[in-house]
């Protein structure tokens, strides 16, 4: 990737559409080995490590990747905010597969840097309109029934920048504020049970212990719905960067709310109107007016490889392409991709486990010609929505908006396979 | 946890059975908070992270664990094996929850110590009894339709030691030579077929690239099933230490079979008889014939919490008891779980996606009446088979065998929490 930032006027452009499919070349690019008896010299030759006695079982109490793999990392953009204590970065989605995200590539938006909590010290509290406020510790909290869930959660600016046009030269960069771990937690509504939470109740407010004190208010139907207290992600405890020990879950909805070292629930009568609800996280549209309380994540998707980062990097023949897909009401049944800007649709292949509100694996297996292409995706979820085109997002949103863009994404391929942040009309 | 081994002598005891339960405790151990207005001083004392700016977005491209959890890692156990770089070391199972493994943490079994492979040097050859042998780069592997699955991967000899009755003093060394990760990845058919099978192949011996090139003979019925050429775990490139940049994926059979660092897969039309399915992985029966190809893991289950390594250190009241079940043979249904040593079993709540051939976890939530306890899982899987006793194992198999131990294992739990290995009789 030779130019991330492609400058902050819009460049919409329009592409000649591909024309008719050539030859068919043979399957991947593996050579016949020579004869039995006498194979290629690629598989003969004694590579080093063949040769030595690698590190022992007491070498690594906790693996890390291969020193071959340095570049799959999170990454952030200078520019875009003043100070990176109060930022984001990205995680890598074109280096990465299936539906599960490594902890270590979770993607990162902190509003006071990482709290480096220790959790004999942290305390959760319970207060407001219940009936006995409580205090927990870890421990505590660990005794309550558990469960497990697959979510992603989404920063509510992910692909933000994309509503003045294409911008962002990378899917890492116009997508990567997303993450789908496994999470294990005690339902919120059994810690609030157990508070016991009065008849006027109707909100939530979660509260961070770091130096931001985020907070965001949650109606309490959603609180009493599937939120979770949670202390484990991907079977270990949270990363301190992910609110270690302990963070709200709230599934399908924008990642702000999923409050961070959290401390503190208070209950009460009606939402609180903080900060990060009115000045941010609010969405403007064309009239002045300001979309409040849009907590869901709607149905999205994108093309993962090939994309900007991740150039095709042999010739004409098959190959197959792939993305993720999501939607915060439920699961995703299809996607379609396709090869010419819109003129043809193909549904996609769908791998591993569809559950609600995670991430979804989608492949589309082709005969790629050598010409280039215009690939998008469109994700269609179990309510039946089908993810809209950035124009007809933006005739109904305007183009003040900085969140919930969930606009189809096009990826420009040229006939050397690089890719290009583009859009058609 | 001040003992790991307990002496090489068996340690079958008997224990008293537990006596009715006493009065129920209030729920977990939360204090509640003074009154509204004026809470517990825990909860209003300024700690340290609420008063810095921590680490930004920028300062960890590849995020670790809290410096707090320095005591969740895979540990070895030095007597076991002669020297490290052909051993094993154990994933922490008592410090995790859910379902899936975190790639540091998974367990290693390697038998030349861990091969540092480039995988732009790394070649795939297929050869043996195919119309066309081939050589593939890890690149043209990409190029084929891939699949994503969670599997987990347990080595024969887990639990092994315990044959000989009551050993190791914590779950993570009695039963942590298992992981259980989502892997990306080619269909082994696929590879085998663009070779071209030859008619009278019914064989394939997979060769690991690594100084001890490992091979295992496997029947083609099961290569052409659900067999995977895999390279991504948990949605990022495989571990060195799990055969980076490419390993074979033989969902439900034993470990060893799934070669890693793979370089080669041979075609033939009988098995190969080599060291590690003569020698080793053969169970010897008491009469001194071995079984071999004992590939598929049966049913099994272990409480991970509590366990020797992981008490309870809470007082009498409600509390989560926790575990894993997996079966080479489908899914688990249904845990039982008792608290006696068998006089009652309790249905237990299964909570996460049920996969085939996955790990599962299941849950008991009860009151804890502060007495003794004998702590039993018995995992049931989709074909009906049940988990048996150690001791209708050893009726069977004799005491001679290392390997495929899948019986139920007791934790006894003293009135203080703590837990110790024992066997029951």
């Amino acid at each position: 990737m030779d130019k991330l930032y492609k400058g902050l006027k819009p460049s919409r452009r329009n592409f000649l559409r591909g024309a008719a499919a050539t030859g068919v070349a043979a399957f991947g690019g593996a050579q016949a080995a020579r004869a039995q008896g006498a194979p290629d010299p690629a598989i003969t030759e004694i590579k080093p490590w063949m040769q030595y006695l690698g590190d022992g079982v007491d070498a690594r109490p906790y693996g890390m990747p291969s020193p071959y793999e340095a570049h799959v990392r999170r990454q952030n953009v200078e520019w875009l905010t003043a100070d990176p204590v109060s930022s984001v970065n990205f995680t890598p989605l074109h280096e990465l597969d299936g539906i599960i995200t490594p902890n270590g590539l979770c993607f990162e938006r902190h509003h006071a840097g990482i709290a480096e909590v220790d959790p004999a010290e942290h305390r959760l509290m319970i207060n407001g309109l219940v009936d006995r406020p409580l205090v927990f510790t870890m421990e505590d909290l660990m005794r309550f029934p558990r469960e497990n869930h697959v979510y992603f959660l989404e920063c509510a600016a992910n692909t933000g920048m994309e509503w003045a046009g294409a911008q962002l030269n990378g899917c890492q960069f116009t997508h990567g504020m997303i993450h789908n771990v496994m999470y294990t937690g005690v339902p919120l509504r059994l810690v609030l049970e157990e508070a016991g939470v009065r008849t006027n109740a109707a909100w939530i407010l979660p509260e961070g212990a770091d130096a931001s004190g985020m907070t965001r208010s949650i109606p309490m139907e959603k609180a009493l719905d599937d939120c979770l207290v949670a202390f484990k992600m991907n079977g270990e405890a949270l990363r301190p960067e992910q609110g270690y020990p302990v963070r709200l879950v709230v599934p399908g909805w924008e990642g702000n709310m999923w409050v961070k070292w959290l401390r503190r629930i208070e209950v009460g009568d009606q939402p609180w109107h903080h900060r990060e609800e009115t000045s941010k996280y609010t969405d403007l549209l064309a009239d002045g007016q300001a979309r409040r309380f849009t907590w869901e994540m709607d149905a999205k998707s994108v093309i993962t490889n090939p994309s900007p980062q991740a150039p095709i990097t042999h010739g004409p023949g098959p190959m197959t392409l792939t993305g993720v897909a999501w939607s915060g009401r439920g699961t995703i049944p299809r996607v379609d991709v396709t090869l010419d800007g819109g003129a043809n649709w193909h549904q996609a292949r769908m791998s591993g486990p569809s559950l609600m509100k995670s991430m979804h694996r989608f492949y589309y297996d082709f005969e790629w010609d050598g010409r280039p292409m215009l690939l998008q995706s469109r994700a269609h979820d179990s309510t039946g929505y089908v993810q809209p085109t950035k124009d007809q997002l933006r005739q109904v949103r305007g183009e003040n908006s900085i969140y919930h863009n969930n606009g189809i994404q096009t990826w420009a391929v040229n006939e050397n396979g690089e890719a290009e942040n583009v859009e058609i009309s």
